[in-house]
């Protein structure tokens, strides 16, 4: 069906059944006409992985009624390309990405897999951005966050995005009263420190789970993690040049005798 | 074995076996005490993708003789954070990543598992680099990459790396009479046009595979497109602070009612 309507692509990478979509799909679906492409599975930690040496699956579902869904056998960043060739019938007006489960502040924008589907977006020239509840629960509570992601949606769609940008929305773990508003930041520099928990399987041979600490040394108040600790909603622009433009200077001045 | 030589860490995305890394530690090893940790298979277009579903194996294998080596059952981030955790007896004063068979310039550095190697390693406060050679083939020539390889590690040891910058080196697939020489880039705006060949299993069931169009539509020359396109060596700068400072002002002037 083709309509006048904003057209609207959702996307996330805990899967298509996650409630965090299915939130999403309620908070926005007023907003446009929308279409799911999701993966069948969960795809969380995925960074910006895309799918080359196996073939991918898309297959129609009807889990949300009336508005269109499929689910794909890929990453995040798969489905929207898919979607992109195959599912829409034009560039959509908008990409939204989420709810996840589980904050995507700071560093974690790279492991992300819900913000690589919205950076998959952005690239594709989509105005796009991804939402994070910071609570890893199933039965979180996805109340203030659908208010969030309807509002930045709008704003979206009336005023844009600057160029190859996109936007990471992470919403605290709190109750409404708590929050105290929304702060626009930039990303903390802050990393995990790793500690690999170092099991034998039944065979006697080892193996290892990740697991880690989170460590902030950020102490600037301008950033998603003090926004975050501080009960605010962080929305951080977001972009696809990784080019570190203040060391080229620096490199310049290299000597090689190739 | 410790030593005062500088320690270096050798991973890539093509697996401990391809040609690319081979030469990618003939080319260092003189430089330092050498350790690779690599993955056991190829795991390109990986992108920034961890393993956190399920448990990694981490095996010692002696295919570099003298040359301490491991095989890794997860990604090449995977095996940077291992290696890190697991393997090396102090954080290493280097970590080189490749020699990719084939590009890394452009958009291609977000999807790389040869850039996530070199990325997480700077996140980690270790300089890193990573090296991929325009050439898709098993038997490429890597004689002159190998040179490369070298002066950069070299260099790098020798002035250090500003603080969170990582460097994306690619070679042109060319003789060494005709590259040219050097540049110090930025990324350039360019993006894969996605085409998905659509296939029937033998069930009659539809599968895709990912194909696409490279579209460069940046025409600076002060691009690693085109460096390459010129028989020049690239190297970007590249840093893992993905905020779009500039669009701060921007979305400072958005109204929100909560």
């Amino acid at each position: 069906m083709t309509t006048n309507k904003p057209l609207i692509l959702v996307c996330n990478d805990d899967g298509i059944t996650a409630p965090g979509i299915r939130n999403l799909v309620d908070a926005i679906k007023h907003l446009g006409e929308v279409v799911i492409v999701a993966p069948d599975s969960p795809q969380s930690a995925m960074g910006h992985a895309v799918t080359i040496s196996k073939p991918l699956r898309l297959e129609k579902t009807d889990i949300y009624g009336e508005i269109q869904s499929y689910q794909c056998s890929g990453t995040p960043a798969d489905c929207v390309k898919l979607a992109v060739d195959k599912v829409m019938h034009r560039k959509p007006d908008l990409l939204v990405s989420g709810i996840n489960h589980g904050s995507n502040s700071s560093i974690n924008v790279l492991y992300s897999g819900t913000m690589s589907a919205a950076m998959e977006g952005a690239i594709e020239g989509i105005p796009a951005v991804g939402f994070s509840l910071c609570d890893f629960a199933y039965d979180a509570d996805f109340s203030y966050a659908k208010k969030v992601a309807a509002q930045v949606a709008e704003n979206i769609l009336n005023n844009g995005l600057p160029h190859g940008t996109l936007l990471n929305v992470n919403i605290p773990k709190a109750t409404e009263a708590e929050i105290k508003g929304i702060k626009i930041c930039r990303q903390a520099n802050a990393k995990w420190k790793e500690e690999f928990d170092e099991r034998k399987d039944p065979n006697g041979r080892k193996y290892f789970w990740l697991t880690g600490k989170f460590m902030n040394n950020d102490k600037g108040e301008d950033t998603d993690e003090w926004a975050l600790a501080n009960n605010y909603v962080s929305i951080v622009p977001v972009h696809f040049d990784l080019t570190a433009h203040h060391a080229i200077p620096f490199l310049n001045k290299w000597n090689f005798s190739i």
